[in-house]
């Protein structure tokens, strides 16, 4: 939500809906910039104290009444076009959520109150990102908590289908920056999104893929840019089963926000492995892919690992730390590299996926560094300077190119 | 409250007290500007509807965000200090408030948790101005309610004073603009203080002082800008019997907002009167002063009164309107008119009060227009031009001026 125009825009949107006889429930977001601007107002008045355990609480209190401007606007605008409309705020619909706060999870929530407001034809503009904990403190859910919060109304309401939205019409095959051809896709599963969201296609927050599939809550993402009544039928997020027609690959996904870290010489003692990723887990390092192999004389193994370049100092320092009982020989990090997949769940069912996806990268002489695979995805780390083009020969490579 | 350099003033002032070791309760209004710019925002989303009744519930959801941001930013900032606190927000505490939107009335209110947390010497930062209707939604108390709710904390902690941080440094007998030889009052009763901010000495709001006096509250008007620990003593408002040396004249307010209408030619009817201001009352007309002089014939009589100079169309057109009953033969509205007053609690025990006043005005050559009196003030109404004039010489006649 950027300003009072936008408000204006959402809440034509959302009346020519209800004036089609929907029953609704819109969660919001806060207005452009103001979130920024509290956690700025937050962060000023505690000071250094920002990072301390004695700050999540307040700020909390804080930011969260961002959302609360934007439901109590968006209900003034709906009622202005002479609908019946009210704002929930967290503690309203007792949406309970854990006492992590600036990162709570949702625990549950049952709201009869609402529910028989949205029965009874009166639009609910929910306050998104909010929650109450038990012991009554308010708590947000992180940032992008406002998807969250839309897929737990829907699945407490037992909504039809949740639409998301957002800047982007859709969900597509790959970035259309980098390839024009990229095609809008009508619907993806679940499995499928989450891939394309944790591997850096930011169209939705992976928590938010997760509680709508845990619910069976199907997730429409479209645009909020388009007229009310404009063809903007968005992408589907929902289960496997719906989907008829399963395409081998779904999309094309890359992250360039990638390290990659080069154990030389680790001592190939038993619980090696073990050590080095437990210390990594300890540090809050999450690693990606693996691969060890014995490139050198018997006793000694060469181990790369991949994970966020901004968590490359923190796993550097980790496995350097003295008397940590992790043996090697040297450590070398690099973050000239990137992670191009493709997602698709007919891959469990066919053949000859990675063969057609190395046999493409090697036509345009792509190296391959690091290969990880799951039932539905197949990731490589290329260099990064070959980052698009990798994209652009895989999309071709696995047809998804528009017609 | 200004901004962030606000906020840390008013924690190094609120600090200072708690380390003396007092329990403290700190009510909180919206930091400068941003109430204005919460109601900006929601005339805007509301558009024509921003008059209609269909406004003021979501109007409180919107502008109560405010006194929540300083809430969560005070505690932080008061946490950097080390001390223990946190933010109340108007549910939190359950601010029982009338359902009267945007000018609800506190309708009860008892938190043991908030006392228990006062108790054990946690600063509670309470959300000013907000409360929580009996079907759960926020309500706010109207401009000024932050007084308010200070008050009916202070009563329901069973508090021993309530210190009112202004940008004024006490109660004076009069305005030291118009009279730099004005005094700081030591003390002022609550009745006294009730005539002078109705009067319109804008220091306190009635509201609060009528709370205050109906729970027995001591309240403490004082300066916010003062340098924490620095002489800043203020004005205590409480109860008569408190008051030892009682003066005869506490003050002497002002108010240039008014207007006088004059009915000439009012039929003399029996219950005439009673219909002209039953026609005000239903129009919302608060009519102040009134005088009826039978100045000509038997039969017709003129008649005069006052009200704010912002209700006179209001209370020309009820009067002027057809078949209402009420028979005159013109009306005439003036606005260059000022109220000047005189108060205190001593006037009940001293007789040639209004005689010195009259006196001191007429030696002035003030003309007097129309007189109203109550146990503890007289009030007359002047010419405008003649307000500051009428104060002087009414501070010095009653011997306040400072030595």
């Amino acid at each position: 939500m950027a300003d009072l125009e936008r408000i204006d825009h959402v809440a034509s949107l959302v009346a020519a809906r209800a004036e089609a006889g929907e029953h609704l429930a819109v969660i919001v977001s806060a207005m452009s910039g103001e979130t920024n601007k509290l956690v700025g107002l937050a962060r000023g008045a505690a000071g250094d104290d920002a990072v301390a355990e004695h700050f999540d609480d307040e700020y909390d209190v804080v930011v969260s009444s961002g959302e609360q401007v934007t439901s109590g606007l968006l209900a003034l605008a709906l009622r202005r076009r002479g609908l019946k409309a009210r704002s929930w705020l967290g503690w309203q619909m007792a949406m309970r959520t854990s006492g992590d706060h600036a990162k709570a999870r949702i625990q549950g929530f049952e709201d009869s109150a609402l529910q028989d407001a949205v029965d009874g034809g009166e639009i609910a503009v929910v306050a998104g990102f909010q929650g109450v904990t038990d012991n009554g403190r308010v708590s947000t859910l992180g940032r992008g908590g406002s998807d969250t919060s839309a897929v737990a109304v829907a699945a407490a309401l037992g909504a039809e289908t949740c639409d998301i939205y957002t800047d982007v019409d859709g969900v597509y095959t790959t970035d259309p920056r980098i390839v024009p051809k990229a095609q809008r896709l009508e619907k993806i599963s679940y499995e499928e999104m989450l891939e394309m969201a944790s591997l850096g296609a930011k169209v939705l927050q992976t928590r938010s893929v997760e509680l709508a599939m845990n619910h069976g809550v199907r997730v429409r993402v479209l645009s909020s840019f388009a007229e009310p009544g404009a063809e903007n039928p968005g992408t589907i997020v929902c289960s496997e089963e719906e989907i008829v027609e399963k395409q081998v690959v779904s999309g094309v996904a890359y992250s360039r926000d990638e390290a990659k870290i080069t154990l030389y010489g680790v001592a190939d003692k038993p619980g090696m492995s073990a050590q080095i990723f437990s210390l990594l887990a300890a540090a809050g390092v999450n690693v990606d892919m693996i691969v060890q192999a014995s490139a050198r004389a018997e006793d000694r193994a060469n181990m790369v690992f991949t994970c966020t370049s901004g968590q490359s100092a923190l796993a550097r320092e980790a496995l350097e730390a003295p008397g940590n009982g992790v043996e090697f020989e040297s450590l070398e990090t690099t973050t000239d590299v990137a992670k191009v997949s493709i997602i698709g769940v007919g891959m469990k069912s066919h053949t000859g996926v990675a063969e057609t996806m190395f046999k493409a990268l090697y036509e345009k002489g792509i190296n391959i560094d690091v290969i990880a695979t799951s039932e539905i995805k197949i990731s490589v780390l290329i260099e990064a300077a070959y980052t698009e083009l990798a994209v652009r020969a895989l999309h071709t490579a696995f047809n998804l190119d528009v017609a």
